[in-house]
């Protein structure tokens, strides 16, 4: 076992990478993938299998929880936003530079990509064996198990509409969950109740056209259908419907900022604010009275 | 980013709020919303979708999960009541003020109105697209997206009992949860110990009308349907049903109090003081005992 | 708020029970009456609704966290067994009292009879409302609702066994989570850990006789029913099956326990007596060496 | 309660295995007994009823479950492998000894065994009532309850690659799980969320073959339907398909230990090392500084 460690040690420091923003982003890229590959393998599982080893309750538990495993696998070195709202939400309160914006877009956008890959390798089979295997639209459409697609009652207004809601809602959400001044869950069950997140904004928000809420996610495996045989209708179905989930989703960030913000951060932000100018002015005084103190017994001792 | 934060900072002092009451009304309005935007979301996937992206098991799930992360959002400032009922046992058992009471029913109840009309805005479409788009009754009723209804084979009564029922069983077990005595749980696992309380209710009490077993999440949801298209009858259907829901859990509230002290409270409670009381005898015995020790002891000194 | 408390205070002092096996009674009473009461709630909204409102899975998950929110309501004062096997299985591992065991069984008995008996009020219409409403058995049969009959496949021998599996696995996996020398999950969240358990057994044990293996569970929900209008028959039919849940629980828990311990439990324990010798020794030697350094230094010194 | 006391620690000397590889071992064992057991128990009730009392969300539940069951029994005795596969990668990364690896292999397969045992056992009846008993293939074949068959739209070569995917994904997620270096869950979570992450594997992997990922949890089984009534078809069935997932697993493992350690790993592991030896030197420094100071000091005093 001697010899393995030794091997082991130089293998680590030959690929260990120093850059900071690099390892955050192929972190991020690594738990953006494990996000699609778990998230879009079930809508395979659903699609392909016709209904019997899936419904739309098991999409919204494998996304959750795929969300869940994608910050556990990376929270620590990047801390797992495996979507670029979310990292566009933290760097509007300034508590992520903006510097890091276009580098994890970019990797969440290719762990994406790849974790689409890795479920059109899994299914190629069966995605074969679909009548309509690789059909855009229509009722035996296979390109939705990668990218989203609007239903049919959506008409463009309101799916960019209930894109905005949809991603408020999450950064309203994760916000609370992550907030500094408002510390409700105890630390390390972040990335389980924000896979609740996701699961629940499934649950009650996912009819419209499919709940994407994440530029990276959505764009990623388009790219990927696109190249794989499913060919540029991924972009140009519904009049360039594929805007909707890349842009939507950073309005809803801004507006779902503004409401946490409003409606609770900024206050609870202020009072520890307001108690910590509070304790420097006690802590003032109380130096100012006790050096008075200290005087007058200095006095009584002489 | 230094500019960032001197700007984010002005905005914070602009709008922080330092009445306490307000800022907690703020936050169990914000809370509720996201208890009504989430489940009342489900039930919207589910009757819209026609069972095709959900069934009554998504429900529970969004609702339970829903009133986690409601109090997650607002538990740190408000505690999370979320639910008048649960204010109302809180206050019998004196540990929130009566004057919170009407405070945060009227802000639960905004709450709710609001997240009813977030999925309105959210479902439009799909609303419209539905055949009986804006009816409270008959197969394809779609009130019941927003509040509860009684289903045909509940008489009054039994739905009366049901109410009532429901929410006891929701307050012993939120009681047991944040009784101070008897701590069965982690800090900051509270939250998700509720949902798995709201989700169970759903499971197995869900069938008569729906479990509403909360004043406010009925009552603002309703409100918001009278006025956005379904009209008066959403009140006068089966001879003031609207009532039920709101006045029910109260009574529910005062009975599941009742029992969860009856049969663990008062006695847990009750072995707390009377441990501190014979610590406090034990300590003035000791107190004696060493003054004694010490008079013998300076006399040996002597 | 002052009037409150005095007034509270009395309440409490008044109705406070200080017998501690009373008071460990009645928590196990109103525990295995959350249990039945939610547990039993499912099936009745699955039976009742005729598979609109529930399925076998809903059943599965309402058992598991019903069992949870028992033990969370209980757990502190009396353990929170809600399931005279596992009383009898601690008593056989020496951890409880034998004296314990009559009491738990009766009002773990007794929480069962009120549960059933709450959600009989609580789908009273509902019950009348359904085709055959108080048949035992038959296509229609609403008996199972409260209390547990056979497969029709199932002969007594192999339902003898299955019951006998069924709290073997539960009591191994209980073990787990409770053995002193074996702690695998944080303080607090045993509750959730053998919700786990009881969900699990509801998934993969289920299909035979509906995974009673708790005497209590399935005997005073069956008293329930025969006093409630479903007769005698509920304790004749199959030749008395009633017998089964009642009887083979035990002999079940007899083997789970003794397979935890053959396998694990004797092995950690062992280690940690093991150790604890060793150190008695090493104590006693390094005393011995001690003095006998002090010796020598003395000795130098001099 | 003294006589019982005795007699019980009697039993426990009696019985207690002294040899630390042979302990970890059985605890492997009874581990993958309940995994196969609830696991398998799940298939069986699904196939066994006709879908009335399961589907393959299920399915999924029971052996992400059964996993965290599973683990909590035996984990903190053997680490809770219970995967082959899981040894493999941990001693690939020197985390475990070579030794352990083929007794955990063979323990784990022992167990698997003797899971479908208590299943086949469990439901006799239900088998024997069933169409197409002991069919290995066809529609109404049985053998898939305990060991996996691939698909008809599988081919040999994907089922292959999706054995190396899905194991591979189970790597990653459990090496981030019990990376020291890399540490986002509290102590004592780790088993619940792996099991996550096998259901997230059944959500989104399990349509091919029904997600083996292990081949402990395969062969084990396969071997016991060998023996009881299915016969050698079980190996012979797809031209030796049984192969694949006992091979393919540690390929994946391989696959997916790399990923991780390129992707997270070495780079996290790399920082801590890198900021151990910088303090190192520090100390150094920092010793010489002191000497240096003292030595000075040293020369004021003089």
């Amino acid at each position: 076992m001697g010899r393995q460690k030794i091997y082991l040690d130089k293998l680590a420091r030959f690929f260990q990478i120093r850059n900071m923003l690099l390892r955050q982003a192929l972190a991020e890229c690594l738990g953006t993938l494990i996000l699609v590959m778990f998230g879009c393998g079930a809508v395979a599982q659903l699609v392909l299998s016709g209904g019997s080893h899936g419904m739309f309750l098991t999409v919204n538990f494998a996304f959750g929880f795929a969300a869940t495993l994608g910050i556990l696998v990376c929270g620590q070195v990047s801390g797992g936003h495996l979507n670029p709202a979310v990292t566009f939400s933290l760097c509007l309160l300034g508590r992520e530079r903006w510097r890091k914006f276009p580098m994890y877009f970019l990797f969440q956008t290719i762990g994406g990509f790849f974790g689409a890959a890795v479920i059109f390798g899994m299914y190629y089979d069966a995605l074969w064996d679909h009548p309509g295997s690789f059909n855009v639209t229509g009722p035996s459409a296979t390109a939705g198990i990668f990218a989203t697609y609007p239903g049919n009652h959506l008409t463009i207004v309101n799916g960019f509409f209930d894109q905005i809601i949809g991603t408020a809602a999450l950064i309203v959400c994760i916000l609370a969950i992550v907030d500094p001044y408002n510390n409700p869950i105890p630390q390390g069950l972040e990335a389980f109740t924000v896979g609740f997140v996701v699961l629940v904004i499934g649950l009650s928000m996912g009819f419209n056209s499919g709940y994407a809420v994440n530029p990276a996610r959505d764009l990623g495996p388009r790219l990927f259908t696109a190249l794989a045989g499913w060919g540029s209708e991924v972009f140009t179905v519904r009049n360039g419907w594929f805007l909707v989930p890349v842009l939507a989703p950073f309005l809803g960030a801004i507006i779902g900022t503004m409401i946490y913000q409003l409606m609770v951060g900024f206050h609870v932000e202020g009072e520890v604010r307001d108690r910590a100018e509070q304790t420097e002015e006690n802590v003032q005084l109380t130096n100012t009275n006790s050096n008075a103190n200290s005087k007058a017994h200095a006095k009584e001792m002489a």
